[in-house]
């Protein structure tokens, strides 16, 4: 497989989804560490600790280094000035593999323009976040054993959600595929994707009936409603409109998985006794999934010379 | 000895502290790697440089890696408005111990109810810090030579500091503890304290008169008057009130130490050449021993697989 | 060699120069990790994210690890008003070494005082930043081949700089060496510099016009003007007097080098395709530079045991 940045979800062929999770189960079963010696520089210009921790400890576990800043507006550079493809290609020079996150929708593109070494998005404005696209797809396939005919229900924030818009593109890719999105009237899915979808003749419903679409659901994927990416009156329309309680989980068939990217809110109220024992709760399982799917593609991308 | 978390003084037994110390003694011995591959997260809510470079350290001389925040209020999840708990179960995915430093009285003992892998506390708001107090014993028992029978004298913000009440914990275990409690009339040491000095039998005296008892004293504990903690009408006039100066420093014995939690004010006023040849001068030979300390802890809980 | 802190530009004598740059060379074509098992406490009072990385990266490639703050300022004891003095004794007991940077003018100096481990100014203040100087001259050495009789231009905010005093004192040191200072008339090199040059006997120039020197110029050292460290009013005086273009790059000759501390401005308004396939653009070389440059450095001063 050649692969040199990691910046969209659309770039992900079928043969590489299905390769990847193939690695990142392998990397679960037998740990390596293939990656001495070498250093990982990660630049989040956003805050964003539960991601910078999981490629941390991906690039820990596969026995490299990291070097990085959790403040790169604040303290880099940038403060006085200094172009995002100058701090790349400065970073560069000290280390094999750069991990950024960004504010603005299209940085990772940007940097990766510039530099030698692979270029990871964990995350830009609202535009993509792949690896996290990734590790809901691994989750799915090792959670329901399949990626085809699939009935995924999208729930929340899909106007402003980075999560909405990977998942379309990947599951797409796939056959039979059928997604139903829930959502407040103001948070509604963007043309964009539906005219995407539309082209790849994924069959897609809106509404606003959660109950209604949860005993049909193979996947039911939660997300917050993103306070900090929308008016005060926009917030207080939409929060708590959709919520999966003790009551309706109940709904979701056996086999089916409920997921959220995390972290969340109210959208999501079930005791700590359920989520721990009903099989059915998946979204800490889907973190842990994450640490798999990183290490796996920092070896991929980091394990040779540039 | 079987320990999970490490949370608060009271939970240590005597034979625990004697073992520790004997552990960390050899430590600094003969130094070992035995968290090769391991990865400790260190989650600071709070700003603590002190505290979290000496866990840091310790966790690197076994031979382990570190992930982390130094201020895991701002760049966290916590501000998309996430729990303690599911941050907790997040992060413990990814690796195999946490220290956590926590704004929150009981914040530890929360995240260790939802943990598999060890916690430990760091300092949680006017609570706890269960660290500081095993390496103020530790330094105790090094350089006095024995922990029954002692005369301590502990001086400043009693009310707010979160030493005073750790170390009154463990030194109520030991036999013949006397303390004296030196602080200014507004920040007396609390009744809860008293109390269980009290129920365990220990000696105990409270007074404005630090001149009276330090040639009888064992070990003069300074602490600092934490203006962060109180009003500023109570900080001007608890400031300054109780100093160990070049003049009161002869008071104390030869064979008795000087002890501070660091960082110190105004309460300690010595000149350099003082604090590096006068061997009663203890406080920076406390804060190595904390290195020693945190080691054979940190190797207790994490030298096994959870 | 004997070399304990690295301070100032002015501590290193002509054999030492050479020396270094010579193991930073065999460094560069061979790796060694002498550092295995020691730690670098990095302590940033000061945002400077590329030098951070840069000494990090360096002690990671030999081998070490890493310890420290991005924001000592806010986060440290400082915020609870520790000297400086103290925090360094403190941090020297879980270290092998420490690298400081600081907002205060001879911050490094007071540090090393108390200090029983190396410690290295990353830069302090106004003062100095000798390992910026160093991978200056380092730079010009690989790139030009000599030390002796050099035509060099500096070009810039030539007052407030810390980068135009450190090379200023290197350069006295050689043979020949014959400086251009370009500045707008509100930032002029300081008095102090020119008695230096004038005592050991350094040719020098001042003029505002910089098409007339490229031509006869070795090396053309452009700076940034100092937004951060002067008034509104200087900077939009200063601001874009001198750039280097297209058009007068093209009178700089074949062999010359033009240079720059980064991060740039408008100062220097290259496409990066020129950037990038024009051979005197030596600024992303001389960043690279400092990684060699820093890892020959830490070895020298660390790898024994104080």
């Amino acid at each position: 497989m050649e692969l040199k940045h990691v910046l969209s979800s659309q770039q992900f062929s079928k043969e590489f989804l299905y390769d990847i999770f193939k690695r990142a189960d392998e990397f679960r079963e037998h740990p390596r560490e293939t990656l001495k010696g070498k250093i990982l520089a990660v630049l989040f210009y956003e805050p964003s600790t539960r991601t910078r921790l999981s490629f941390e400890s991906a690039m820990l576990k596969l026995g490299g280094n990291i070097i990085g800043t959790e403040n790169a507006r604040e303290f880099s550079s940038v403060s006085k000035g200094e172009s995002l493809k100058d701090t790349i290609r400065n970073v560069a020079n000290y280390v094999d593999g750069i991990v950024i996150r960004h504010n603005i929708d299209g940085a990772a593109l940007e940097a990766s323009e510039v530099s030698r070494i692979p270029v990871i998005n964990a995350g830009d404005g609202k535009g993509q976040h792949p690896t996290q696209a990734l590790l809901d797809l691994y989750t799915i396939y090792r959670e329901i054993g399949r990626l085809d005919n699939l009935n995924i229900t999208i729930v929340g924030d899909l106007a402003c959600g980075r999560t909405v818009r990977s998942l379309s593109y990947l599951l797409a890719k796939f056959e039979g595929t059928k997604i139903n999105f829930i959502s407040p009237s103001n948070l509604k899915v963007g043309d964009d994707i539906k005219n995407y979808l539309n082209k790849h003749q994924v069959q897609f419903k809106e509404s606003e009936n959660l109950e209604e679409v949860l005993p049909n659901s193979d996947v039911i994927y939660m997300t917050r409603i993103q306070k900090e990416r929308m008016s005060a009156e926009n917030y207080e329309k939409a929060k708590g409109k959709f919520i999966i309680d003790e009551k309706n989980l109940n709904l979701i068939p056996r086999a089916s998985i409920l997921m959220h990217p995390l972290p969340h809110l109210e959208e999501i109220n079930l005791p700590i006794e359920i989520e721990n024992q009903d099989k059915r709760v998946a979204y800490f399982r889907q973190s842990e999934n994450g640490l798999y799917l990183r290490i796996a593609l920092l070896d991929l991308l980091m394990n040779k010379n540039y």
